[in-house]
């Protein structure tokens, strides 16, 4: 099940989409996390976000939506702890650190200072937030502006990056060759869909932050789609994202195109989910499992 | 729970969403369809269209993926047998008239012809269907061209014309504002998302068609973000679909700033699905149901 993404091997295709898993302390006590093929860590800004306040979570029948909004301790905690922590417990785990700004110029500042530690094998730029004020999304819609965050980042960048696409957009493909061509080394997508609550007594919002991203396993049929149309659009690898839930999921989305694989808020249903999809899809792989 | 829209009254906000009740026929031997606030017809076309063949349907946890693709008798036989079917049986029952085509041209020449029946109070211009190559949601897309359809239907029609938007675009509203300037007298939001399964065994799509619309409960809160953005945008009120499959899904629907309701795949999940929902409504509204 070994894959091959540019500079590193992944033991397995399998990974934590960031968000899901902060630095791995959390669900270092549920398992080994030498099970994963690579850790993405939360995406992390220059200085620490508190991240958005107040009602932050609503889940639906087979979908979560979060407003989490980038809270991270910032470049230093996570350069001069969260990485060391994680290369001292776990020397041959694949770090990919995921990436976020207000500008270009923070990205690429927090680009240049995460990708000398000597663990992280990747970036992956978040341009795809729906949570945050300035940048995140508001980069990732617009296929100029997204190729301007990616020049700068893979300039300061000393490891391959990954751009993390947003779903929520007319022409996914405009996008995924506009980074492309800005040199990104590989994509990854689909970050969530923009949605909310409302409180039916008082009308309003049920998120503080008014709207927060959807994912979750009913959403697999518009990411398989996404990954299946730039897969067609783009050379550069794609990890695959979006509502996988089990290793039959993971089977389609490596149908669909995606060398690697992500999973998001199947991490909050089952501690387990990674090596639960992980062993399933190794049995499919090895035809032991009937289709 | 009786609303007003532009040239007719509803007894109650709720309708069927197009494309997923037919003409009637086949709900009218579950219940009395005269407890629909209106009935929306399956997109018609000029002529008939027998839609897409070989694998059209595939479910996923909590969303439907239908590749169905505009299938419909014709706009001879809905003016000639379907309405006035529906006006003997419900002469009291509102009938909004969803009709589809090719090209402009074709939009218009099915407006003028259905709109001029009796039971027709309004007309839902479909240029979201993600199922046909040409016109659907190619046309829904482009706020220009959205317009340019519009005011061709408008044209044309001699009832109100609400225009089905897409969700699959970057900006929603920008869509809504064409359109409206364009004279649409009001919108209905959202059709379905684009999406794909693929058989693992084969890696080839499930849907004959490649793609089809993801709808379903999960939906809700895209659904809702879309309603939400749209009545801040526009004036003209907003029939709110995608997602609703109870009364609180409607409240919530009410909440976020649409006028009227429609319900989709609720209605594959749950035959009574409608009246249920209006019921579990009406409960909310007048206070019986702790929220």
């Amino acid at each position: 099940m070994a894959i091959q993404l540019p500079g590193f091997t992944m033991k397995n295709p399998l990974m934590p989409a960031s968000g899901t898993f902060g630095f791995g302390e959390g669900y270092a006590k549920e398992y080994d996390l030498n099970l994963l093929g690579a850790l993405v860590t939360k995406s992390t800004t220059l200085a620490p976000r508190i991240g958005n306040q107040g009602t932050i979570f609503a889940d639906g029948p087979d979908s979560t939506l979060n407003a989490v909004g980038l809270k991270n301790p910032g470049s230093d905690v996570v350069l001069h702890e969260k990485l060391p922590w994680l290369a001292t417990q776990y020397p041959d785990l694949p770090i990919i650190a995921s990436i976020a700004g207000v500008d270009v110029a923070e990205y690429a500042a927090v680009a240049k200072k995460l990708s000398a530690a000597p663990n992280v094998k990747a970036l992956e730029v978040n341009i795809s937030c729906p949570n945050v004020k300035q940048g995140g999304m508001a980069f990732g819609t617009d296929p100029e502006v997204a190729a301007a965050v990616t020049r700068a980042v893979k300039a300061a960048s000393s490891v391959p990056i990954f751009v993390k696409l947003t779903p929520n957009v007319t022409d996914i493909t405009a996008i995924a060759k506009a980074v492309e061509q800005a040199g990104a080394d590989g994509l990854s997508l689909i970050n969530t869909f923009v949605g909310m609550r409302l409180d039916i007594a008082t009308g309003k919002p049920l998120l503080d932050n008014v709207t927060g991203g959807v994912s979750g396993p009913a959403l697999l049929p518009m990411a398989l789609h996404m990954v299946y149309q730039v897969a067609h659009a783009v050379r550069v690898p794609l990890i695959g994202m979006g509502g996988i839930s089990s290793g039959h999921d993971a089977a389609e989305m490596l149908a669909a195109g995606a060398t690697a694989l992500a999973v998001g808020s199947a991490n909050y249903y089952q501690k387990r989910a990674i090596p639960k999809i992980a062993a399933e899809l190794a049995a499919i792989q090895e035809g032991q499992t009937v289709l």
